[in-house]
């Protein structure tokens, strides 16, 4: 057979071809509704066992075209004590917030809970004043995290220097926690981890879903960038401000972005995944009954859909990858001209549940 | 959580990185007992509607690493007759020979039957003399290249030029073919297409799955070579020669590499993923009970693997991408130090039949 | 000293940098008066020694972005002669013509007369009838060509089959052809080779500077596209016609592109380097004397620029490489505040004459 | 004409292509008698107004491959004074040779005295104490210094704050400091700037050519790395210690690596490109007078050579880039058969004086 329109063998051989221009920068569309906020909320420096200056952090953070960050400083453990002898707990948020003054990223005050497992380390965000946080009894810090309207979430569980099999698993201090409502997510992803359990701890005790960096050295370093990206949670709110962060995360809105995966609830997770595709073009190609549907995918994610119709395509297989920011043909055969057909896939790179994999389907019009 | 090894980021955030020095020559490993050759059998030049002289298909083949190609130039198709005006059909066939003389490429002697549909076109392999095929009625070409010996396929049944639905079809006159033992092959695969209804005919009439480029340009063009690379049946042979590659494809000996799809039935698809995944190291990381697992994809191939087990992975979800000449580890949370255990996949870019993946398993042990 | 604007070091260090999206289309400006025509007057196919049909050096030329080519198979050497029984020597230029009808490509009618030394191989274009130069005696072939109207170069002069020590070297036949005028080029660029004495000869003999890919094969491999591209030569006209090119050509206003070298006369070269480089932005640095000289190379070569002024820079020596389509900032130290300044360069990338170099200048305004 | 060897295609073409994995690894060879090891003198951290720890330098420095480094913060300049109150004058050293502790990298001790011109900024290395130079008067910081052995050279004297035309300019202080042999060094290159009256003042007043990164956020960023690379001083050493250093110093056995440029006195500068550059291959072509001669370039520099000989060459012009780590076939029109013959470049990316290239030759031997 010999094809007319030899261009479509671009398309099609895309897989292995990474875009030339690869921007630092993370990009995932706005939802309807909501915008979503690309945050880490876990970075150190040096005023506690981090390798930089706070500037590097805000820069870093410009540079992954970030919309928050928070640095938070382990409060208990301060190895620079020798060469930084007082160090006011609030001096890495206070000169980071200076150094972001002239960008648009948001600064979120925050310092890291430091103990041993239970309950290990937590993250509190938005507080008042990190000093008040030196108590020793570790209930009670969270007690006056929770006071000044802290957002406190548990690090890394699975980290296998406090838990040896890996396996983040809920002690009775943090139910207790919970049960107060004095913990309100837990680090699904941290560093360069990903934890099934707690996902599933998540989902069972309705703590929000975060994705961390932890990074203590350099961001591109550490993730190989631009090759490779930082985690972020991704946070839907209805602005960019401190505020509506803070209230999105209460609220559970967040989508976590590591490495290729894309982890949380479908309520957030499929509406980012079908704005992230957009269907371009639909046309029969002459007078077969085989449709072509052109799809652009917005987004920094590589998706891998694993088609759920009847319908077979002319060019894949049931397994597609539509990669990051590529424009892609699926060639439908629909045996007859219809007017309007779903195309269902589930999306294998993005998870609501431990091996659990959203479904998305695009509602197709041929005229 | 702060690493020790910085340096498993690069293993970990690989997903998008390309190897750097992409070599277009088509790699795969040969497996137990079998080579396995790579093999290209349809393909057009100046001496039917093709664009190009024999020895430029045969220096193709060379830089794609190629074992075998056959010219199969239209029987009944010529449109250079004007200035090719006495053409014998074994004409291609010989100037390719003869060009491929110093090299380790095979030339197999071949033709495309060109017909409406039914019968549709087919491709004659192994065959004598393409002139005796011919003749006007199409039953007796078939018979007539069989009385030759050759291996006969079916070409492209799902083409919309024959086939509108682009929904490949048995009709009564293959349904003869195949009980006179006539037609022993399909293409489930050519130039940029793939049809699951092929590879089901295949499967349910015990014909080989073939898959081929039926280049009429040029292969660099087509399928923008060395980011993508042609489509070509894997054959698993005894050796390189051409008796033994008859035999293979008579016993459906095949696998189709196109895209990144691979595409054969189990007994030589399983083998073959099985053969390109190499497990390189085995260690328990410190005292934890999670183990470090070294894997090298040998192959062009890249593996998109669902994870079977209960197992869960320290940096991965439970679909992982095994890129082609990758090196990748994965960190698998035991809970117990244990002395040997099963990781298990579906290989999900792989098809032994109709949306049905193959599972591969590995014996992995930590001492 | 610490910089404020550490933007500037990519500017600075792009030496190294290749352009991401290296279009394979060649570009150059127009000059002045003149439209800069890309063209490739030497090429063969199936129809003498070549291994394409003449469309696929059609494909080639839009391709690479080429306004005109010209098909020309050798008269004499016919070794496809048992396939091509009968060759009328114009098919090749017809089909070319054919193939590039819905296209901007224009296919000028040529043949190459093959020849044993003197006069060794010559390309006649423009010619009306390609049979009637089938004559024994080599001079009357040249009167014939001469009498059709053709535009007639020597071809590869360095050929070391035909000059064993490569040197260009005019014959008594030479003379005598250039005499009666008919010759009025030679090739001082074919294929891979550079020939410093065919440059010489050229001037000498006011022969139009010519170069050709003479490709036989693809261009993609000759060339490593896009890494590389062919030689072409630039043709200055008037307008985008054959008679406008033909005109063109016997005035000699050529510039030969070739690897990374620009080949031609000042009166052309000049101004083509001139109208590739623009000087975008002039600018005093604070209350320095230092200004910032921001220009953009507009074309495919990487100009080797050797600073021919008193003035010395602030971040480069006396040799600067201002890469293809790259913009480059020069910080130049004038002492004092100037309104207005040149810079001169002498431009060692580009030949006038056999070690000879072309001088630009950039009146600087600062206000 | 028509080639055989169609591969020599690549090597001409490859300006324009750039390494495929390029390593951040600087890499120049060694020269007869001495190593070439890699510098860094002049690098911030946060204990002056830098804003890494001092291990991040460190981890730069083993990532690019450098022998030595010296931290040099500013010794009255302490921005960070608040939150790190009483800076040891020798801690950052101190914990850079703590980090540096399992690497083959020496650090060296060294402080940057921070003074108005005269005489502007200057660095002291091999100090025994930074405290010791913090003395109000500027010359008795020299004097200090030099009771230490310390190796001290100028910063920057093109600083355009300091030096308002950028015109590195000696003064009565500088000649007085030199007459009395307290100042042994002046940077040609700082960041990203170099000075042509800087490297003439070096050669004037025999002061060691210096050329340094003067990083305070992060070398990756400011260099662009791994495209661009830091500035180094080359420093050719009897072996790799401290001593050896500092006595190749005092020797001014130093070569400056800056963006493509090599700057050094010819005594040490020629070696380094010879010793860059390797014959590999020297043979004729079939019967012709045409050698081919195969260089390697081992280095990392682009060489920019400019052909001083009466030799034509058959691919290239009289200007040809070696590419850094390239292999390169000269094609020498001898006009007949040599036994023995010289190639001589002059090596425009290189400066032996401002505007003043250094020539190299091969001895080229045919048998």
């Amino acid at each position: 057979m010999k094809y007319k329109l030899i261009l479509t063998g671009c398309l099609l051989w895309s897989f292995q071809v990474l875009s030339a221009q690869h921007d630092r920068k993370i990009q995932f569309p706005n939802i309807e509704g909501y915008y979503t906020l690309k945050c880490d909320f876990h970075q150190h420096t040096v005023f506690s066992d981090g390798s930089v200056w706070p500037d590097i952090r805000v820069q870093e953070a410009v540079k992954d075209g970030l919309d928050a960050i928070s640095i938070t400083d382990h409060l208990e453990y301060q190895p620079h004590k020798k060469d930084i002898p007082h160090p006011d707990r609030n001096r890495s948020y206070e000169i980071a917030k200076n150094a972001a003054k002239n960008t648009d990223l948001l600064v979120i005050h925050g310092a890291e809970v430091t103990r041993s497992m239970p309950p290990g380390h937590a993250n509190a965000l938005f507080i008042k004043d990190a000093n008040k946080l030196l108590i020793k009894d570790a209930m009670k810090v969270f007690e006056e995290a929770n006071k000044q309207g802290a957002f406190v979430f548990w690090n890394h569980p699975n980290w296998t220097s406090q838990q040896k099999d890996g396996i983040a698993t809920l002690s009775e201090m943090h139910k207790e926690l919970i049960e107060k409502g004095w913990l309100h997510g837990i680090e699904v992803v941290n560093e360069l981890t990903y934890s099934d359990e707690a996902l599933d701890i998540a989902l069972q005790n309705d703590l929000a879903i975060m994705g961390t960096s932890d990074v203590h050295g350099l961001i591109d370093w550490l993730y190989d960038v631009p090759h490779g990206h930082r985690p972020v949670t991704l946070v839907f709110a209805r602005e960019k401000t401190e505020e509506a962060i803070k209230k999105a995360l209460f609220a559970r809105q967040t989508v976590v972005w590591f490495d290729n995966m894309l982890i949380g609830e479908e309520e957030y997770l499929i509406p980012l995944i079908e704005s992230s595709i957009k269907v371009e073009k639909v046309a029969y190609q002459g007078k077969s009954s085989v449709v072509s549907v052109t799809v652009t995918n917005q987004s920094d994610a590589s998706f891998i859909l694993e088609n759920l119709t009847d319908y077979t395509f002319h060019t894949f297989g049931d397994v597609v990858i539509l990669k990051a920011h590529q424009t892609l043909v699926f060639e439908v055969k629909t045996v007859e001209r219809l007017t309007e057909f779903d195309l269902k896939f589930k999306v294998l790179n993005a998870l609501s549940a431990p091996k659990s994999h959203p479904e998305i389907s695009w509602d197709i019009k041929t005229r």
